[in-house]
Formats: C-alpha cells, sequence, structure tokens
C-alpha cells in the first residue's frame, strides 16, 4: 500500500512519520516543494530577533533522518500540481523542471496556507516581504543584515505582526504597525486589547489604526505607503495581515471546500473523498464548544491532525473531538493568551452569553514581584456552560490558560470549573487562582 | 439569628464574611485566640528570608476592617474551650482571664491545624521553633535579628521545611534538613524527588535523611540534635514535620472525627452535629478521584470549604465536590507540583494504576533558555481515567499543573485530556505541551 502526503511540514510530516512508525512496511512518499522539513515555524520573529542566531537552528529534524532512520521516501523540491482522483495519482514537476506521477492508495493534503499579500500596486516591490515559511525567515534576516533598516511598518496587528514588531525593536529597528480596522486585535476584550496597546506605547511601538493601504512606492532608498490620510516611510515592509489556505489543486480536483477555502474535512480527517485525507493550515476543524467547523491555522492542531491521519491510514479509527482555539503568545513584557469563544462569537453561535472582565493579581498578598492578571470569561447563561477565556498579564498567563483550554475540552460548567482544585503558592498565584475569582464572579450572572 | 466561628483564619474569615454579604442582617461572632486574622500564612517563608521586610505586610484585611466595615462581631484574643450542644453555646476565656460564653444558632468550627514538635527531650529549649502561624513567623524573624545564626537544622523534609530552607540560605545561613525516613519526599516519583535533591545539593543544602532524633540539648551557644549515628549541631532548630488538626475541644463535645483526629464533615461542611460546620485545617474533605474522605490541610480547600459554610448558614445548600491535593511549592530555582494520585495512592484506593515518568522541554525546539520538565503521569487502566500528575522543572511547572488539576475535577479520561487544545507559542512550551507528550504516552499503557 502507498500513503503518499504532499506537503511536509507540520501535519505532512507527522502523518508520515507516525504511519511509518505504525507500520513499517508501509510505501510512505512525501512530496515537498522547499527543501525545508519539520522546522519551528513559530520560532522565526525570536530568531530574526537575534542576529547571531542562525534561521536553520529552528530546524527540528533534517530531510536526511526522514529517509535514511525512518524510511520516508521524501521528495524534497517536488511541487504537486494535479490530484488525479479517477486514477489515484499524484502529478507535478520537480525543481529541475522533470516531470513527476505517484500513485496512492491513500493521500494527505497538507499543502498549508500561504501568507496574504496586500492587493495594491507595488506589493511586490523589494523589501516588501511576509513570514510564513522558513525561506521567508531566511529572506528577512538576509535583508536585515545588507539593507541598513531602521524604519519598518507591520501591515496587520495580529499576533505574528506583534511578535515581528518586537522582534525588530528588539534589534533597534523603529516600527510602526498599520491596518485598516480600528481596534488592535478586534477578538480581544476591549479593556484587554488597550493594556496591549499600552505596552506597545510603552516600547516605541507606533500604532496606526485606520490606515487604508492604497500603493507602495519607492521613495529614494525607502519605500513609502501611500494611504488616503497620509503616507508611511521604511526601508522594509512586512505584511501580516493573515494566511490563506493552499487548496487550489484541492479545489481542481473537485474536493469539498469551506467558507475560507480551507478543505473540508471529517473527524478523520477525511475530505469528501474518502481515500483522500486533509491536515493542518490547509484543512478546517471541529470547534470544541461550538460543534460547528471552523478555521484556526495553529501549529498544535496541524501536527495532532497529521498525528491522527498516520493512525488511520494505518486502519486505526482516531476520531479528533475538535480544538477550541487556544493560543498565547508573548508581546514585550506580557503574555496574551485566549482559549474558546468571546461574547461576541458565543452569541453567533447561538450561546446566550454573559461574561465579565476583572483584575487580579500574579502572586499572594504581600509577595515581592506582585503584577495585575486581567481576565475577560465568557459563560452561557441558558446551560451554564463555560465558553472562552482571555487574559494578559505580565506572568502566569501562558499556562494557566491551559486550565480553561482542558475544562473546554471536558465541555465544563462554569459552576464545576469554579470547583477545580488549583494550585496555590505565593510566588504563583493568590489563594484564589485568578481563574477561580472570575469564574465565582461570572457565576452571579449565569 | 446568631451564627458563632471558633477560628479567624482562612476558613472562618471566609465564612464569617461570606455570610455577613449574603444576610446582612445575621449576627456573625468570631472567637479568635490570637491578634491575628486574615493573613497570608504561606507567604512567610518568603518573608523570612528578606530581614527587611516587616512580617505584618502578610496581613490581608485588619481586625477593625472585619468589625467596622463588615459589622462582624470579631472578638480576638478569646479562646474558645467548651461546646456546649445541648444548649447551643460556646464557653471559654479572654485574654485578661474573664470566661465568657456565646449562644449559636449555626456554628463553625475553623480552629485550624498545629505544628507538631518532636516528641524528645529538649524539645522546648530556646531556639527550637515551627511555623504555623503569624506569631511563629514573628517568632523566628525576631530570633534571627537577635541571636548570630550561622548554622540551622529543619527537622522534616515536607515542603514546609523546603520553603525554609530556602529562605534561612538565603539570609546566609548553613542549612541541615534531617528526618529519620530514607526519602526526600516520600510522596514524590523517585526520579522526580532526585531533581529536587540535586537542587539542594547545588545550594549547599545538606539532607541528612535516616537521622533519628533522640534529643536536643545546649551545647555552648548551640543547640545539638543528637541521634544514634551523630549529632547536629546549630542556633536554630526549625521543626517541620508536619501538623495536627485542632480538634480536642470538638471531640470533647462528642463530633465525629477522622483517622487522623480531623474533623469528619459531608459535602455541606456539617459535622455529626446538624448545627455544627467545620472548614479548613481542622476539617477533612472529600477526595475528587477516590471519592473518599481525605484529610489536606492546604489553602485554597480552607478557603473555598469556609466561602461555603457562610451560604449553607443563609439557606443555600452549596455542596462541594472534593479536592484533588493540588500543590505547588518553589525550592530555589525549582517549581514543583502535584495534583491527584501517585501511583501507590492509587493502587491503595482500588484503581489498576498505570504511570509514565518522562522528560521533555520547558520551550520550543531552538528557543534560548529552554529548560528540562520531568513529567510522572498516573491513569487507571481499568477505566481509562487521569489520576494524577507530578511535575519538576526550572519553569512553566506551577501553572501547568492547574491543567490536569482542572481535568481531575471533571473526571476526565487520560485519553479525553490528551486531546485537550492547550496552548502553544515558542517562548513557553513545545508545540506538544509537556502533558499532551505525557499524555500519549501514558495511552500506550492503558
Amino acid at each position: 500500500m502507498q500513503f503518499l502526503v504532499i506537503g511536509g511540514d507540520a501535519a505532512g510530516m507527522s502523518a508520515a512519520s507516525r504511519a511509518k512508525r505504525n507500520a513499517p512496511d508501509l510505501q510512505v512518499t512525501v512530496l515537498e516543494k522547499t527543501e525545508d522539513v519539520s522546522y519551528s515555524a513559530c520560532g522565526m520573529p525570536y530568531n530574526v530577533a537575534d542576529p547571531d542566531r542562525d534561521m536553520d537552528e529552528l530546524v527540528v529534524r533534517r530531510a536526511e533522518v526522514f529517509r535514511d532512520k525512518q524510511g520516508i521516501d521524501l521528495r524534497t523540491g517536488h511541487t504537486a500540481e494535479t490530484i488525479d482522483r479517477e486514477n489515484r495519482r499524484v502529478s507535478g514537476h520537480s525543481r529541475t523542471g522533470e516531470p513527476f506521477s505517484v500513485a496512492y492508495d491513500a493521500l494527505l493534503i497538507a499543502t498549508g496556507a500561504a501568507a496574504i499579500l496586500p492587493e495594491v500596486p507595488g506589493a511586490d516591490c523589494d523589501g516588501v516581504m511576509a513570514l510564513k515559511d522558513l525561506a521567508d525567515g531566511r529572506r528577512i534576516k538576509n535583508y536585515l543584515t545588507e539593507h541598513p533598516v531602521t524604519r519598518a511598518v507591520i501591515i496587520g496587528m495580529g499576533y505574528i505582526g506583534l511578535e515581528m514588531a518586537e522582534a525588530l525593536h528588539e534589534r533597534g529597528i523603529a516600527v510602526t504597525m498599520a491596518k485598516p480596522r480600528p481596534q488592535l486585535l478586534p477578538w480581544m476584550e476591549p479593556d484587554l486589547a488597550a493594556v496591549v496597546r499600552q505596552e506597545m506605547d510603552d516600547h516605541q511601538v507606533r500604532l496606526e489604526t485606520g490606515f487604508h493601504l492604497e500603493k507602495i512606492e519607492p521613495a529614494g532608498n525607502r519605500l513609502a505607503l501611500v494611504g488616503p490620510k497620509g503616507v508611511l516611510e521604511a526601508e522594509m515592509v512586512l505584511s501580516a495581515i493573515g494566511v490563506r489556505p493552499n487548496s487550489a489543486m484541492a479545489a481542481a480536483a473537485g474536493l469539498e471546500l469551506g467558507p475560507h477555502g480551507e478543505l473540508a474535512v471529517d473527524r478523520q480527517l477525511r475530505t469528501s473523498d474518502p481515500d483522500i485525507y486533509a491536515a493542518g493550515d490547509c484543512a478546517d476543524a471541529y470547534d470544541l464548544v461550538t460543534g460547528n467547523k471552523t478555521w484556526k491555522p495553529l501549529a498544535l492542531r496541524a501536527n495532532r491532525a497529521g498525528r491522527a491521519v498516520g493512525d488511520n491510514v494505518c486502519g486505526k479509527n482516531v476520531a479528533l473531538p475538535g480544538i477550541s482555539g487556544t493560543s498565547v503568545f508573548k508581546v514585550v513584557g506580557l503574555e496574551v493568551a485566549r482559549t474558546g469563544l468571546n461574547e461576541t462569537e458565543a452569541a453567533t453561535a447561538g450561546f446566550k452569553p454573559a461574561k465579565i472582565v476583572m483584575k487580579s493579581r500574579s502572586r499572594a498578598h504581600g509577595h515581592p514581584g506582585n503584577t495585575t492578571i486581567h481576565v475577560q470569561m465568557v459563560g452561557d447563561t441558558a446551560s451554564g456552560r463555560l465558553l472562552g477565556v482571555q487574559m494578559v498579564g505580565r506572568e502566569g498567563v501562558a499556562h494557566r490558560i491551559n486550565a480553561p483550554a482542558t475544562a473546554l475540552c471536558a465541555e465544563m460548567s462554569v459552576e464545576r470549573f469554579a470547583q477545580s482544585d488549583l494550585a496555590y503558592a505565593p510566588p504563583f498565584s493568590p489563594v484564589w487562582d485568578p481563574l477561580l475569582t472570575a469564574a465565582n464572579l461570572l457565576l452571579k450572572k449565569l
């Protein structure tokens, strides 16, 4: 039996490795268009921050290891172009221009997502870049080495934009973040987003909300970002306005897509063709809280889905319950985390949400180094269920979010979550953990 | 209606405050033998570590606030001595020697626990101390100010002993910890306990296991701790061999006690007399995992039980599901945490436990500052349930334990817990959180 994987990143290599471990005799072939497989993409901003670190430190496992030690037929520099579902073949071209065609019994599409570039004149200027794959990371780092960059503009204010703002700031570059919409992190509770905004202000990162980019044009040795209300100048422009699924080949093969162009898969990761799986940033998932389909390109769920495909092609029947969209990021001195739904998302999904927004402390009363933790918590007044949590603080946020993330996976009520026996010691929390105080407050509204 | 509380610490003041908030017209009286109410007892080792901090910084709310702002009849310096259940009265003496007698409709016994001192000759020598209440904290701190302490012996190796070892070490005192049994933390997985032991070694804290104390005697301006195999000398001796419930008065009144002398209470915190509640270190609780009674004197559950009594005396019907014994402590550069059962405890409770012990990393591959996290996880082969987790590491342990603590409260299976959508960002964890890697490994044994 031949298991063919298109795309050798998180989901693809997880599936290939898992399948080969399950069934050493299985023929496993991976087609990867670049030379990079298995690297920590999320680590790139931190690598960019440090000119002395090699981008290749982020490589977790080299292609040779997959080939020589794991027996995976890993073909880098191979771009898949068409899927022939009737004859179960995938065709394309190698980097040298040679055509190839590979048969499959089971196919995994793990083509990931691509960074969106602004659709304006000049978006293809030298110095306008995005950060998605390792080649992007090398390109940005080389650009910073080869050009005297003193100012950068980041288009977009999502977490990759924020992480890159911090990275460039650390390299002594004056950073401006620009976006058309009025809010820094629109999914975030305004009081909490204001804390993040203040942190950016305190570190001289300029935020230009309401900036509608019309064109990019050279201006001396800089680039000028022109909008109706003004011009931003910089030697470097980073586009961080999101990603879109790489699903054109799958669409051309007639596979069912979701509303963002992502491949629609069931809990076993099967597409509308039962011999074809999809996993990672190109595929959707079930939302643990709403039960609806959702598309959230995040690393853990890509790895987990790939692993499940590696089980399922070997005859196991692994069904993934879904994701709660847990995410965390660092912004200079802040930890920012969320899991589950905010109030608007909850109402849209048909819940009757109630929420609380409160402040607590990161350590016990009187303990040195105590700082504020901001917590937002959403519950359902109809069922009493916990629906989501957001937190911002200088410490104790990143791992603390895992408690409500677990509660969402267990479909806990706020009342039951409020009874969790959470850890207490003075350097780490108040006696009543901020999450318990929040849950007790929220209970009054349910 | 008169709600009477004996003991003005965590459980007692939580109950009094909550009851008064629920029912402002309720007559609430608290009898407290000391002058201290509402303070962060767990913060004392950290306060001892810093000679410049006042022990009274740990006071959260002063007696006057309870009296003047909350309308609680708080009588400090009042020692309760007898409970007359037939006539519903509590009698005792005030500090000035005056007798008192107070009637009750509902009574809460929140008398806490007392530090155990070694039962050997010389245990009453000047310089032999324990750390339980704020007066103990002040006594230790004064002793360190007034005496040239260069060496200290801590009897016992529990977490209070370890926290005090760190505190005294920070003050430049050479610390030896001594106990009769062979293990540092007997409840802990040996591989993890070895990490803690190494940390103590690295910081010149000497551990004398197998030391059977026979007597303490003055030796010049020091104290000599004499055992069959040798003598330890120090200017100060701290007894940290545990606490016992203060339940003699309750026992004399005929209330039912558990095996450690703790008051037996139901989920509503009622003792064997339905008009008498007990909460905090003097009372037992249900174990969330086993469903059996357990006695674990920890701060959160004392506060939570007190709060529930404050609800129940006002006619609410709050039943506490129980505790999982979650605890965390800091030992120099290590965070140590546990929740639920270890393998032995699980087997004793009738489970068929399987466990894994593994190492993971605190940050993503290639991220600077990455350190080891040691994880032990126990599950039930019969039911698939998660039973307990222990962790040790330099970062990311204290709050991470809250995820399995929540899972225990939700009675999750290991399989379901392994599907939790935990947070990932390179500064905070690998893509697969150490807990997920542990759960995936444990699943293979279930």
